[in-house]
């Protein structure tokens, strides 16, 4: 199945598309696609989605998962990618944190923040918790999933790097986290390492790659990331980015004003944003 | 004033401290010590604690500040310990994160991570906002604040810098984010670089400093961040740690279970804490 979220920013009701492609209110039988409504989602199987009311119109779509505590990020985690910011593959997964208030619709705008210059692209699949894992093993690693989305981890190297130490300033700034259109049912994505993944910049193919190219994959991240921390229904794992980032180009090529984004993962839709400036 | 939680985790009530050193349910007044609440806690000013039902018995105290969507920390923030860690006073502040689910009640336990042999303490002042903040300036940032408390931002060393980069791992472990015992609203605490802060370790003191020799001040730190992504109420700047921390001494000492740690910072209260193991 697949969930989302629709209307403005802040009071999205939640919805699945059915078959046709028709958004339909499930706002009558869950309040939101969030905490405990995660942990199962398979109840919702059995819906005859032609009872729920269609949703008429072109909503906004907001973030296909709401009140996440944690959105956990793994860098490098595509051999590509490392290769072209010039860093070795990681010997175990590294982890920074993105700030949450940086979620938003997959259609909403990359905001690129005042004086930034270095505002860079990143397709990731998302891995959204449904049930609570703490000292799990990888073998049950994955019962643990809602589901999967798109996500753009927006982020601004300069801030990342040149600023200071640690990552997260370069990828906490608002809107610098596109989450959806859809969060997609474990049973509807099959396997999570065999997705392929693409982003444009202006029409153009930037990103081009596939998750079976990840170094860590899903199981392996969940069952790592739990023996730090509880990874919480409605948490997200960004799991990184193949090759393809504007960092990567030579000379690197970096978002501006008017710039538009597109970018999908294969059965998780896509998300299509317009670049603005925050004056 | 000083606004507290009290209760049963995930379930705790909102208290205010009276002049008398009791607690008094504010439940009947407000939901929870969170969100826009935090926007406006002078409204309570007027408040006739008297009139307030007494919490009677010895309630757990909880993290004086709920939802909060970012935990935010401030690195070598004071020119001592940046040196026992052997390292530069920053250019700029740096920032990492804490996950949230980090946050507990000011005397729940330290819980020692499985196979962890590193875990280390740090007393810190904790900023919290009150309302929204981006791009704000130095002179308008502590309009922000809705309030200061004591934190203990628990740190894993090795997960923190030996286990591949980025300090969030060995920041975000369960109960690594004591919080409280009270949220002291501004106009109380007074010059918030101006208050001096101490942390024991089985009754022998290693931390002694003031938030005078803060590298980055708290009007400079909110402003700062601001600038990077909006701070929304509730969230938290954990200012940084003065020297003393386990990882400075020659050998290092960390924390093994059955220890007992205790800080506290002028005006804010204290805690108390036992470490446990996570078998």
């Amino acid at each position: 199945m697949k969930f989302l979220r629709y209307g403005p920013r802040g009071s999205e009701k939640p919805g699945i598309l059915d078959d046709a492609g028709n958004i339909r209110d499930l706002s009558g039988i869950t309040s939101d696609i969030a905490g405990d409504v995660l942990s199962d989602l398979g109840r919702f199987a059995n819906l005859d989605s032609h009872s729920l009311p269609i949703v008429e119109g072109d909503p906004r779509i907001g973030a296909c998962v709401a009140r996440t505590g944690k959105f956990m990020c793994i860098g490098l985690n595509y051999a590509d990618h490392a290769a072209e910011s010039g860093l070795d593959v990681p010997s175990e997964p590294v982890l920074f944190m993105k700030a949450t208030s940086a979620i938003c619709g997959p259609n909403d705008p990359i905001v690129i923040p005042r004086g930034s210059e270095k505002t860079d692209w990143e397709v990731e699949l998302g891995v959204v918790i449904g049930k609570s894992a703490k000292y799990v093993t990888e073998e049950d690693a994955l019962d643990h999933v809602a589901g999967y989305c798109v996500i753009n981890d927006v982020s601004e190297r300069a801030y990342q790097t040149e600023r200071e130490g640690q990552w997260t300033k370069g990828k906490s700034c608002d809107n610098f986290g596109q989450t959806g259109p859809w969060l997609v049912t474990p049973d509807e994505v099959g396997d999570p390492q065999n997705l392929s993944m693409w982003l444009e910049v202006n029409g153009e193919r930037v990103q081009n790659g596939s998750t079976t190219t990840m170094v860590y994959g899903v199981a392996h991240l969940i069952a790592y990331l739990s023996n730090f921390m509880t990874l919480e229904p409605g948490d997200i794992i960004s799991t990184g980015t193949p090759p393809g980032v504007g960092l990567g180009f030579k000379p690197p090529r970096y978002l501006k004003a008017g710039d538009e984004v597109e970018l999908g993962i294969q059965g998780l839709g896509q998300q299509k944003q317009l670049c603005v400036s925050d004056e």
